[in-house]
């Protein structure tokens, strides 16, 4: 066996997804929306595959994919993108992010990460041989201070992992955080590889903020977005690397050997989807962030404690609040076995000091689902 | 940089069809059909994405899929195989691949490898930790004996990487050299990752044998196949890898990590097409060896020297015959830039000792397409 991986349980997202569908419980642990995505995108992904290419595209994406990421990023976040020398598409932002740690980590690079961490970080890092070094965020601001960074970095961090909107925290990084971590990334010679999959699922009027858009970072980030995310079809495995040419550069040698290419005609829907108006960005927000309000509503009415929730499609129940004597674990064992409803328990997204006191719920459901859920919950509490 | 990866190049394939672009060649360099694929798995594709599931399939493939997989290989080479516990969808052979080396190989261990040797393959045992030993093939035959297994081998071996058919050399390995490399396997206590994607592209009446059908072999093989190179869709990127539970359960633990999981439309439209009739397997092997034979007597009646092609869409031209004085790289860049014709150069394929005689065409093409590289071939030699 292999002391990497195979000591290594499966993804708590699949986990909790099989124990729902064994139980017929109401799956809110897994995060994916259960609606059918944008129809016009899946048009144009249908015709493309039956009228389109379904060859090789070229390595580093489609041309017109990589131009749509370009002009995106110009418009959100007034970025100056080159589609040519500074995009690279993948087999979604998980592959991205794989190969970005294959292509900056050296067995012996510490890697700075934050926790709660998404579960696949600690497991890639490992596996190209980065250290691992914790900033320890707990709720409810899951903020990080000068003494926090300066305890993870070193003049060996070669890179930061940093998820912005935080899942599963729901927590936006603003200006005054994501300059502070550009200091010390500035003062440590680092890269950051910057998970931003929920850049679009910001609510009450904020805007995201990317940290390449931060002074003094254009050169040190690798931006990552998700189709998934963005167009509501996670399946799709379409995410999206913008990055300076140097970096891009390097990403592309690893994504050459992890997957090579990415399906040509789902990317050329991504590429029309990417240029749709801000009615349809809008609409995105104003959907969810309704599903968020009738949802952590409907916790609030049980009595039930809900930690703040600014961005992703995540809402975080306190389980103190619930009256339930025992650890997150059990929790949302009880939940999914006794009560028919799946959640995640966010003990899961630490490796160190787990938090065990908060379990996270998906709220991008249709209201009939969310409505069930709430209904089983309320038989119990 | 990262030693690792930043020094390699971009895949020989990617940047000759690149320049295959810029020069206006024919492109017989990148191995890739150029016809549209079955119509009515396009169709099926096509369906599953206006009417199916978009969102996250199950981690280890939609459950149609792995059990089409299972019933193909009962139907081609009478395995018995678990679809629940022994298959593992992938996005592509090459994430197949690298999931099966981050899987098994932690730094230090030995992986034998085969050269000629796909670009890919070494690159990637290296940045899993492995240290690779070679097998040196040469032309005609490109076979291996005992004292050449014997040299690679060793109680340190803990992988195989072995391709069959062999692409470049459109080899076919069979009984004899398959039970002589199963030997060594057993002895060694070694795992074979056998990339078999040319699996369905035999010809002259010859059948593929998978080495995991082969005595003792049953629980140390993945053996990888590509809906890519089956159903001439290159760009889907739909592997599927079928091994015993322990092993299939490892590679689980790498996939879940580097891409999660694979597009669920296009999953759904290969476990469609791996259900085909005789006539549709029997079809694409009638259709490509009469391509071969096209284009190898095409070569031939211009005087040059062709290397037998039992499998594979690749036919070899040794350069000797053509009195261009100089080595593969030249010769292919003469091709392309002079001639119109982009080929690939075998030396390309070779870590040690690199093979400088050979130039590798793929002629899975229009035969108009052919008939043309015929044409520009001929006005120069
Ligand atoms: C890869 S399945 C996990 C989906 C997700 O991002 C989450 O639930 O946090
Ligand atoms: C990944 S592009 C290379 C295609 C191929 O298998 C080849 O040309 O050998």
């Amino acid at each position: 066996g292999n002391a990497l991986f195979s000591g290594l349980g499966t993804t708590v997202f699949e986990v909790m997804s099989r124990l729902a569908r064994q139980h017929g419980a109401v799956n809110l642990g897994q995060g994916f929306p259960d609606g059918r995505g944008p129809e016009d995108v899946l048009r144009v992904a249908a015709t493309a595959v039956t009228d389109g290419w379904n060859q090789y595209p070229p390595m580093l994406g489609l041309p017109e994919l990589r131009k749509a990421v370009a002009d995106h990023d110009k418009r959100f976040y007034g970025l100056e993108v080159d589609p040519e020398a500074e995009v690279v598409v993948t087999s979604g932002a998980t592959e991205a992010l794989a190969a970005a740690l294959f292509a900056l980590i050296e067995p012996g690079d510490e890697v700075v990460l934050f926790e709660p961490l998404y579960d696949a970080y600690l497991p890639l890092v490992r596996r190209a041989g980065g250290v691992p070094k914790f900033v320890h965020l707990t709720p409810p601001d899951w903020s990080f201070d000068r003494a926090a960074l300066a305890r993870a970095f070193s003049p060996r961090t070669k890179a930061v992992l940093f998820n912005n909107p935080l899942n599963p925290a729901a927590k936006v990084f603003g200006a005054a955080e994501l300059d502070l971590l550009a200091e010390f990334i500035t003062g440590s010679n680092a890269y950051a590889i910057c998970d931003e999959v929920y850049e679009h699922l910001v609510f009450d009027g904020r805007r995201h903020q990317p940290l390449i858009a931060r002074p003094g970072m254009r050169d040190r980030c690798l931006k990552i977005g998700s189709a998934g995310k963005t167009f509501s079809l996670t399946g799709w495995k379409v995410g999206y690397v913008t990055a300076a040419p140097p970096l891009a550069t390097l990403l592309g040698k690893a994504h050459q050997f992890l997957t090579f290419t990415t399906p040509p005609n789902l990317q050329a829907a991504v590429a029309y989807g990417l240029a749709k108006g801000d009615d349809y960005y809008d609409g995105v927000i104003a959907e969810l962030q309704g599903k968020r309000d009738r949802f952590a509503a409907g916790l609030r009415r049980l009595g039930l404690g809900v930690l703040p929730c600014d961005g992703t499609y995540f809402v975080n129940l306190d389980i103190g609040s619930t009256g339930f004597n025992g650890d997150d674990q059990a929790f949302c064992r009880h939940l999914i076995e006794d009560v028919g409803v799946a959640a995640i328990p966010v003990s899961a997204f630490y490796a160190e000091d787990p938090l065990a006191t908060v379990a996270r719920f998906c709220f991008a459901k249709q209201d009939a689902v969310l409505d069930d859920a709430l209904g089983r919950l309320a038989k119990r509490f």
